[in-house]
């Protein structure tokens, strides 16, 4: 071992020891004849000091030290003459009595700092040096903290942990699927899981009832931003359960994490909302409960009374912006721009400004009396001194644009504090989605929700409204307006399942091709069952107070699904190509 | 939830109660009026009881089930008339007030029993129904035990298990990698790792001292027996440390391990062996010390007695194989005929064997007088009544061949005991292979381990001979004849790692085309640093007292590296192919 004790670890009860540390450099400071360095490792800084009673090789060595030089350092630790409250070594440092360099250090091409002076691009080229850096550091260590909470949690509940294979089949739902060809079966294909979903119905079908897995999971997607072609699930699932058992479980699950990480107590029980009423109230299936402001429907209120554009809309809804009033009329254009802008796609927003006077001012003054308007601001859940912002136009549409809306003013309100949790349940999810431009049914969560058993009826109608109102027993577990996690109680049996790929298009021949090992597994005696799956990356990101996930993955790939570190992808050589039996058909630019 | 207990759990304790269970039906039994129904579940099973005072449906349902129906039963807890001493719950039996049929089952394809009546092709094509039997539940339940008593040791000691990516960078060295083609990026590919290694190092480079993963790893290999394409690691990685601290921690976690699984208390210290001590002993760098047999030279004595064979022979070596001098002339003709198999290589063998009444019988008594031949059987560590068995010709080839013949005896002779456990450490392994037929070195373990700083002259020599005799700082854990892990402490310093890949013929352009990150990591400050990685799947097969993984692993390949359960690999949509720029070239039969 190269060392006694670790950076973080000695203290004033270690004064008189002699004592050897090894790490990085992180500063060196010389101050007449003396030369302080601040070594660093994973636990910590401890302050070291030479001066001119100290031996002639420590100083020759101590002269030489640059930033990041790997260093083994003994001495006797001694009071500080001044002392550091800011870190737990404050109090003491080592007086050298020898040092070695184990490896010297180019200058860095950034500062290895809290706040860095290194670009994103230039960080992510030497991720393994932004990785030293405290923020990333406390990512990492949160990380493995969590997963292990997890896994004592979910051991203590009698579920186990089971691997399933990452070289599987391509499947036809969902995302696009990266592919893996295969060398023993030329012109043959793997596919990386999108998620575990077939095995771990399958483990259930095999009589596993409790099992887990922190996994990593692959999706060829157009990436967006804060997406990672390759991410990590804790994917869950039990036999024998109703959705009551799962909530209560997983519930209990992120209370145990809550406690754990944050002696934080969630509230008991969790708040729940069926998905209607969060598109209702809050515009979204992942509403932010940490703040109010919910949408308030305006239609009765505000239509019939000559204003076209309100009268011929499906839906009117506001909300009300606390303390917004004083606004000026810059603020709300500039308000009216941002929700005109195509990721929020409003066609207009109209005002009502109930002054802290008692005055009403409103962009639709000339068709509305005040008081009409204070009916509505009212109805909006506005009080004087607030101003109600207003969108129309098809129902879901603009509801989700209020939601937005909701949240960017919970934002400029500074009401979204990072380590202020408010979770909750998202439930009875519709079980299809329409979409208009491919004129068919996609299944809101997957292929393998079963419908609410009160809605079978309309589950096995022909008509596109009985379908499009069948709702799931799915639900999704919402922290922060973030979702978290989310699964449903699954289909066990052959009959409904069937039902299902035909619903969504998919042929007799299609799904016995794609899916026909698991339609035969449902024939041997597949249990009831239902789990659910909890982005890990985000989990860890918004227990770190982050939205953002690249700082929980050690070495994550950029915006264009490229790991710039190891600069991958690459070309391979001429004889992989020809082994796997493959040609490049690059297309013309 | 379906269940008020599980079929594991109900004891005389219970008697009266009214409980509810779920599960599979495992077997039905009339006996006159009576039917018993046996109910599996993962933990255990439970008698049923329906007879003539059972409610009309309850019967009825009763006398429809079949094999692997899914129930529900609920009944009263009652005392067996006739109690089964076998299983845990063998006092009682429910008296069924109710039953409900969840799902029926097709009839098996084969016996969901201990011993099924099923091939190993049709178990793989419906694992899901094989994964339902004992020893393969037993196997899995296993494999989570221990999963999570090493993250348990690991965590316990600071470790910290970060995850690292799958879609990485082709690398030279090595097996074959799996690839995986870009949409984003058309005619470059990601590799699937086969192991982390790189990652774990540019962590220990960025700090993270103690660093484990229990991960999927990829080989694209022609598959032998008991290989699969995906594999796990318990990886790991340390810095600041010198060989020692690695042994002393990971045979800390064995340690662990045993005591906590099989209540088994290890030697402490665990034995440790030279690779070339392994070699000349045991003809093996994975010794089985279960049992004795050693080899010894024996070309002193058996050369210069004008037995040509021998004379020219670089080596000859025998085991004393204990009480087997009552073997017949036959089946030392079978032994022979088994070493001169291709698998084993020998040209022919020789045996002396020595009678329990002193007397002394050889198959080459017309060269050695009974004296040299009894000298030879005692220097070969044979008593009265043994058989001694002889090989000649290259030396570590015959050890080999040896080697291979002692497990053979060992085996025949029942002197290899599943639950009997002998670990060691083999250490000091040589730096480099030779290839005869590439006339080139390579990596005895890969290139990034360091040479023995003792051993430095001989590793900047470009005299073969030299190099051949460089030893590294390297170690492998062998259990039962197993390697269960390997690891070693790694170059830290550039210019090493330059001569490293100079003398494995990697080219510089290569070396910084396909290393270049690593490479340039190592000037930032890399530590001193070592670490291994334990074979997952085989850990848990010798724990569970096999030597096959395949029951270890919840949906393994076959020998082709197919799921004949998925039926992957499998051919993908045209769209696929060309989204990915992609045409197959397909060879001429």
């Amino acid at each position: 071992m190269y060392r006694t004790h670790t950076c973080g670890e000695l203290r004033a009860a270690n004064i008189g020891q002699t004592v050897t540390l090894a790490g990085w450099v992180q500063r060196v400071r010389k101050m007449g004849g003396m030369t302080f360095v601040d070594l660093r490792d994973r636990y910590g800084i401890t302050q070291l000091r030479v001066d001119d009673s100290s031996a002639e090789a420590v100083r020759t060595t101590a002269a030489r030290l640059g930033r990041e030089f790997v260093i083994q350092a003994t001495g006797v630790v001694e009071e500080r003459a001044s002392k550091n409250a800011k870190i737990p070594t404050g109090d003491i440092e080592l007086n050298l009595t020898g040092i070695t360099v184990l490896n010297e250090s180019a200058v860095p091409p950034f500062t290895i700092e809290d706040e860095s002076d290194g670009g994103e691009d230039l960080r992510a080229r030497y991720r393994y040096l932004d990785l030293r850096r405290n923020p990333l550091k406390n990512a990492l260590m949160l990380r493995h903290r969590i997963a292990h909470e997890v896994r004592n949690y979910l051991d203590g509940k009698n579920f186990l942990e089971i691997e399933t294979p990452f070289l599987i089949k391509s499947t036809p739902e969902g995302a696009r699927d990266f592919v893996v060809p295969s060398r023993m079966n030329p012109g043959q294909f793997y596919a990386l899981p999108q998620s575990p979903q077939t095995f771990k119905q399958l483990l259930m079908v095999a009589g596993y009832d409790r099992y887990f897995q922190i996994v990593r999971c692959f999706r060829d997607e157009d990436l967006r931003a804060d997406r990672q072609p390759e991410f990590t699930q804790i994917d869950c699932e039990m036999s024998f359960v109703e959705q009551e058992d799962v909530l209560s479980l997983f519930e209990g699950m992120m209370r145990h994490l809550f406690k754990t990480i944050h002696n934080f107590d969630i509230p008991n029980p969790m708040p729940r909302i069926t998905w209607y009423d969060a598109m209702d109230s809050y515009g979204s299936d992942k509403p932010d409960i940490r703040f109010g402001m919910k949408l308030h429907e305006l239609s009765a209120l505000l239509q019939g009374h000559g204003f076209s554009v309100f009268d011929g809309a499906e839906y009117i809804g506001g909300i009300a912006v606390p303390g917004a009033a004083e606004y000026t009329r810059k603020q709300i254009d500039e308000l009216t721009e941002w929700v005109k802008r195509p990721q929020v796609g409003a066609k207009g927003m109209v005002y009502i400004r109930w002054n802290a006077d008692g005055s009403i001012k409103s962009s639709v003054d000339k068709f509305y009396t005040p008081e009409i308007l204070q009916q509505a601001a009212e109805a909006a859940g506005a009080a004087k001194g607030d101003l109600v912002l207003i969108l129309c136009g098809a129902k879901r549409k603009t509801q989700t644009q209020l939601g937005v809306l909701r949240i960017e003013m919970g934002n400029r309100l500074d009401l979204r504090k990072p380590f202020d949790y408010a979770p909750l349940w998202v439930v009875d999810f519709p079980l299809f989605e329409w979409d208009d431009e491919t004129q068919r049914f996609y299944a809101m969560h997957h292929p393998f929700t079963a419908p609410k058993p009160e809605h079978l009826d309309w589950y096995y109608s022909n008509k596109k409204e009985d379908l499009e109102r069948v709702c799931a027993n799915a639900y999704d577990f919402v922290l922060n307006g973030v979702e978290l996690g989310g699964g449903s109680i699954r289909i066990h049996e052959a009959e409904v399942q069937k039902r299902m790929f035909e619903i969504l298009g998919i042929s007799a021949e299609d799904a016995e091709a794609k899916f026909g090992f698991i339609i035969n597994a449902f024939r041997f005696g597949a249990p009831p069952h239902g789990g659910l799956a909890f982005g890990f990356d985000r989990v860890c990101a918004l227990f770190g107070g982050q939205e953002t996930i690249r700082d929980y993955i050690a070495f994550p790939k950029n915006n264009m699904g490229r790991d710039v570190m190891l600069d991958a992808p690459s070309e391979i050589d001429q004889t992989q190509m020809d082994e796997l039996c493959l040609a490049s058909v690059l297309k013309p630019e």
